[in-house]
């Protein structure tokens, strides 16, 4: 097959796209559309550029042997402010208040177009902290963190509350839950992170932050540098919580389960984002 | 900004690549770029004959006032055998065999480009079985349920071991797990799954086929309608399994973990491709 201009942009912009944060040798496209280097290269830099006014992300080019092309794909604050309200309305959309106060969100995690938006905001502001895995904590934080690791393109380590025989050998810590105050475990396989591996770790909800707190000691164990949280919701005013350096995307406040009304705004996301690009 | 045609085929085609299985509006576009339709719909041939042509998949057309483009993500059949043996390369790479024959795949799992890769192979698949919804089991199918969502633009809903409180409601099913012959229990929120949806089930692993034999006991309930199995990975020769329709990865055989040996081979989802191709 011999391809026009017109053509090796739509397959370069697919490959690119469906291969984020993945280095691209600058002959995988020089082989595959049989032309020279120096055509593909001009196909690259409108690619690059329009990527960069149209706010889709940058193209990072790497000289050398074992060079390529690498696209890291970003958000611009209009696009994160959208998707962050689209997924407040979903919070919005129906009686999602459970006994206890807690909030029902399994149908929003289960969702993977919204999931891969946000994976997209949360990629954007730790674009730069080299992360090599993302860690959660079984069930509800695997969808997002297979979302953020796809952006990212590095792996996820999950977190679990039992040990079971597929993990083969496992490290625990106990922690107190900082809502029920219970203590409880969790256990991370031996061979699912390597040792000195920067990580962010990522979950669903944050409370009064036990179980995260329960996963820096775990990372402690494997010598990993937690270099940041991410959550989908936090609750505000919870008191004596363990640490405050966290990104979320929507905060709620004034959970009332009898009337079945709760506050919904905004995390510190979009304020982070901001000050990120200025 | 003032797009040219080059640069308006690179927005299109990541927006497109970025949203498999969803109606982008026509208008989207014209809006977008302040363009005529006439203009966008050349675009959208080019894209469109260009995915075709590459084996990237279909962009389908639909008119009228809810009109616009969709892109249903495609395989071919030499780009799903890399898939397939960059998985089997993996799993051959080092010790897996843990005590009673289990395989560790945590690692493998845990890859978001490789489950990537998976995700498109078995959306292919199934792009003719109109899949509401994919079914998986907590906690190992969660990657690979998320990965064949994100391509189909479906939701998933996760079976659970235990009952937990954010989960709301649920409606539960006993099942006997067949290769420890133990009574054990699968719950999923009610809210999940709204009643007579088609539903795909995924999990990691197919041993006996026990706990897949309940998803089907618990779907009966949600009154869905299973349309088709997928596992990544299938223990061969096991005999008495309780259903044998299915779609695998890959196949293992002969696990004998004193020599820490087994065999590994091809799954039917090659033959299963190239049978819908012809």
């Amino acid at each position: 097959m011999k391809f026009k201009r017109s053509e090796r942009l739509v397959v370069m912009t697919h490959h690119l796209t469906n291969h984020p944060n993945e280095l691209v040798p600058l002959n995988y496209f020089v082989e595959k559309f049989s032309q020279a280097k120096s055509s593909v290269s001009e196909d690259i830099k409108i690619i690059k550029e329009t990527f960069e006014a149209d706010g889709i992300g940058e193209i990072k080019t790497t000289a050398g042997a074992g060079g390529g092309i690498t696209f890291h794909p970003g958000i611009n604050i209009e696009q994160a402010e959208l998707v962050v309200d689209a997924f407040m309305e979903e919070i919005k959309s129906s009686d999602r208040l459970l006994p206890g106060g807690y909030m029902y969100m399994s149908d929003i995690i289960g969702n993977p177009s919204l999931m891969n938006d946000i994976g997209e905001l949360i990629a954007t502001l730790y674009k730069s902290s080299e992360v090599d895995a993302i860690v959660t904590i079984a069930t509800k934080g695997i969808p997002f963190a297979t979302a953020v690791a796809r952006q990212l393109n590095v792996p996820i380590a999950v977190i679990r509350k039992d040990n079971k025989v597929t993990e083969g050998s496992t490290v625990s810590v106990n922690y107190v839950s900082g809502s029920s105050r219970k203590i409880e475990t969790m256990v991370l396989s031996k061979r699912t992170l390597k040792g000195g591996l920067k990580v962010l770790v990522v979950d669903d909800f944050l409370r009064a932050g036990g179980s995260i707190t329960g996963v820096f000691n775990l990372m402690e164990e494997f010598q990993a540098e937690v270099v940041g949280v991410s959550v989908l919701v936090e609750a505000k005013q919870v008191e004596n919580r363990r640490f405050n350096d966290y990104t979320s995307i929507l905060s709620v406040s004034d959970i009332d389960e009898y009337n079945q009304s709760f506050n919904i705004e905004r995390g510190n996301c979009i304020a982070q984002l901001k000050e990120m690009k200025s």
